[in-house]
Parts: structure tokens; C-alpha cells; sequence
């Protein structure tokens, strides 16, 4: 029987373990989270079979799914390259930034132990174990970055993931995140921004947020997301994550001047050009 | 018999036209637009009765609503300060700054003809008649900006209204263009520039905006919105969407520092903020 550790039962890791449980009946699936009542909700619902502390359960694992928030998978990857595992066992993760991941994999890498980075591309502005649901990544991008896994162990965990229904996809962890900078990471500031700066100035205003439509609601749905796990994102990409907000703050200046000036024309073309853009995503 | 002209079938002229429609059947409706096809389709709908020229169907009019873009509005609250109309006719618009047009309804409030400012704080990233629905505004705000109307013409038009379902507020003409500037325009520009700023650095990449999660299609969609409209809303607000997007761009430089400085504590607070904020907003 084939045992997987699933560490951290949020919505990712929960939903990983719903998908894996849907994928193979006969597989076994111990659970690691600090939360009692995530871990008890999912030992109910037979999404996982047995809750342990990391460091028991490590030992045990054919696959380990490091599904924390990115500071917690760092060290988590330093542990293990110091902990008995088995000889085939396949690490992977599901951080939003990579750098710093196969970085801090390196080690174990350097062990041949194997380890393959992971991402996926989706989320939800809900979070914790009980919004998990096995078609959460259903169309999504899955991000892959080779590290020191087999090809053999590369298409089992495939098979594990199967019913999740993503879009396999590799790429080098630096391409990885000033991509997910640039469609996941600065959104996410930008929406919060969005409704920080207008919170200050409705503070005196009687109708106040009550008049946002659902063009706010709908810009600003991710700045409901988990604040804890957000933060941890920031700090991981720090880089990516600040050079383009330099680039959004470029662009927005050039709008606000023609904004400024009425210049009809470039305001037009701007908005021409971004709604072209924003259509072929829906294709 | 009652006579209502609709000036400008898009998106939310129609959608009046299907309101007024549901809430009497005995009012004969005229529309006036350009758009032979959207005409036509609104004819074949029966949702007006006839369509006429502008300067044709004003005079046979009880109650005119002015539903283009500000720019086409403006010019024709001009046109009706020297046109014959009828003595008790009530006149209003749809436009969604409100500083500019009752500025240019001074001849008309002067001249004694009922005008009242009116702004459906909905609308939708669709366009065009084909699009309207009498629901459209359905739990939304529609602000009310005080003209020269009576009471009873004011019972009257919200009689008329009354199948949409919106919540009514009275407000004054500078009040509306800051508010909506703050939860309808800039979260426009800003969700058109991050759009723009995106496509830019992806065009060398194969992943491209295939990468784009739920999270990021939500904070974009908006972006999807008719360009000609915009552009007018643009230009009629300019002062006020020019201050907020300094607001904005003030609070997002803080919390980009906050992420340069790997300052934990800022990022967390900003986060938490933001998302107690937007939270409310759903209930």
C-alpha cells in the first residue's frame, strides 16, 4: 500500500488529498496540521486516514505534498534532508514562488533524494480545509520544476493528480515567478489597494461602500483571500513582486496624464488594447 | 396615453426601455439610436414601440431619458433648452459623472423644464441592447441628483422604474463623481492598466496569459468593458479620477516598500485590512 503525507490541510492540501483519495482507493493518506479542527473534519469525511506531527509521518511517506504556506514548505524541505525517508520517496510542494523552494531543496537534492517543485495556477479567495474540493485546479495550470525526480516517479504522481484535471506544465523557476508576479502576485496587491485607499476616503461618506457595483466586487474578490498565506507569498518574491509593481506604476501614470490632459485618443487605444486582451483569456 | 422616449438603446437604455415596459403596459415607448441593428432588435421585441430621430421624438415626449455616453448627453440637454416641449415633460440622464451634466442643465433647470440627474450604479462588461435585461439593476444604488423636478414627477419615474428593484439616494452632483470615482473609474483604470502592463512583459512567452487563474480574470474583467463608453466617462470625471488615482498610487508605493523591506508585520496589516473591508461588502 502506498502511503502519502499531505502536510498542511488548507485548501490546497486538502483538495490534494481529496483528488489523490478520488485517484486510488487502496492508497493511504496521513495528514499533518497544526489545526485540529481542519485535521478532524477531514479524518471524519475519510479524506485522510491519520493525522501525525511531520517528523512521524515523513519516515513513512512514498510521497510527501508539502502544501503549507511557502516559510513553513522551506523549512519543512530543510527538515527532511536531515530525516531517515524511504529510498524512493518523491517530495514535492505547492508554493507560489520557486526560487526560493528549489533553492532551499538543493540539499536534498544533492542527497538524490527526489524532489520536484510544484504550483498550482488556482485558489480561491475561500480558504481552509473544509472549502478544498477535488476540482478546485479543474483547467488550471500545474506548474513543474525539475528537480532530481525520476521520470517513473514524475508520471505516478501524475496519476495520483489525475482527476484534478489540470494543464501539466513545466518551466525553470525564475520564468516561474516573475510569471506568477505578474498574473497572480501583483493583482492580489493591486486589489487590496484598491480597496485600502478607498476605505480611507469613504470612512465619512454615509453611503460609503454600500454603492460599490460588481465591477469593485469583482476587482477586489482576492483582497478576501488568507492574509497569512499572502504574506508568506510577498516574502518569497520579493523581487519579481517589486520591480513589477514598478512597471504597473509606469503604466498607470501614462494613463492617468492622458486622463489629466483629455486626450481622448490615447485613453480610447489604452482601453481598446487591454479589452482585446482580456477577451482572448476567456477563449 | 403616456410617451416615453429612450435616447441611446445600449446596455442600460434598453434595459430602462424593458423596465418601463414591464412596469405599464399602456406607455408608448420611442428610442432613439444610431444602431440600425439594435433598433431593429428592440422593434422586433417589441420593448419599443417606434424609433424615431432625436430631434423628432423630444417634443412628443412626457418623459425623456437620456442613456448615451456624457458626451452625447451633454450635447443633447443642450438641444432640449431650445426645443419645443411639453409643459409637464420630465427630463433625465443615465450618466455616470454628474458634475458636467447638471452643469449643462442650468438652461434647462433656468427655463423651468423638469430635469433630474440619475446614475444606476450597475451596468456589466457586456454591451449593446441586445445585452439589456430588466434586472440589470437589481439591488443596486440609483443616485438621484436634485434639478428642477416635482415631487410628483419624481413619484412618477420611480413608479415607472419600480420592476428594477434598485435602491434610490439622493446626492449631491460633486459628492457622486468622487464616490464613483473611487468604485467604479479607477478600479477601471486599474484594472485596464494591470491588463496592459501584463500583456506587455508576457509577449515574449509561450505560457503567456494562459497562466491567468480565476483570481486574476476576476480582477480584469472589467477591463472587457465597451472602450467608447468609457473613454466619455473618462473625460467627463477627469478631476476627481485624477486625484484617487494619486490616493492609489500613494497606498501602493507603501505597501511595495513593505515588500522590498520584507516588512512582515506592514504586508499582514495591509492584508488583514483590506480583506475585513472587502468582506463586508458581501454581506
Amino acid at each position: 500500500m502506498k502511503t502519502i503525507v499531505v502536510s498542511g490541510l488548507g485548501l490546497i492540501g486538502s483538495s490534494i488529498a481529496r483528488i489523490m483519495r478520488q485517484a486510488d482507493q487502496t492508497v493511504e493518506i496521513i495528514g499533518c496540521d497544526p489545526d485540529d479542527g481542519t485535521a478532524q473534519f477531514l479524518l471524519t469525511k475519510h479524506i485522510i486516514d491519520r493525522r501525525l506531527s511531520f517528523s512521524k509521518a515523513a519516515p513513512m511517506a512514498d510521497l510527501i505534498v508539502l502544501a503549507g504556506p511557502v516559510s513553513v514548505i522551506v523549512n519543512q524541505i530543510r527538515e527532511l534532508s536531515t530525516m531517515p525517508l524511504k529510498d524512493h520517496v518523491l517530495i514535492t510542494d505547492v508554493g507560489s514562488s520557486k526560487v526560493e523552494i528549489m533553492t532551499a531543496a538543493k540539499p536534498l537534492i544533492a542527497n538524490q533524494i527526489a524532489f520536484v517543485g510544484g504550483h498550482p495556477m488556482a485558489g480561491s479567495h475561500q480558504s481552509g480545509g473544509q472549502a478544498g474540493r477535488p476540482d478546485l485546479f479543474a483547467g488550471a495550470i500545474y506548474f513543474l520544476v525539475s528537480g532530481s525526480q525520476t521520470n517513473a516517479q514524475l508520471i505516478e504522481f501524475k496519476r495520483l493528480m489525475a482527476p484534478a484535471k489540470v494543464r501539466w506544465l513545466e518551466i525553470g523557476a525564475s520564468e516561474h515567478d516573475k510569471l506568477v508576479s505578474e498574473v497572480s502576485h501583483v493583482p492580489h496587491v493591486v486589489a487590496t489597494t484598491l480597496v485600502n485607499t478607498i476605505a480611507e476616503s469613504l470612512a465619512h461618506n454615509p453611503v460609503g461602500l454600500k454603492a460599490a457595483a460588481g465591477g469593485f466586487k469583482d476587482t477586489t474578490r482576492i483582497a478576501a483571500s488568507d492574509p497569512t498565506m499572502w504574506t508568506a507569498i510577498m516574502l518569497s518574491n520579493r523581487d519579481a513582486i517589486t520591480e513589477e509593481i514598478d512597471d504597473f506604476k509606469d503604466q498607470l501614470t501614462q494613463l492617468q496624464t492622458a486622463i489629466r490632459n483629455g486626450d481622448e485618443q490615447t485613453i480610447f487605444q489604452t482601453f481598446t488594447k487591454a479589452k482585446k486582451i482580456r477577451e482572448s483569456l476567456d477563449n
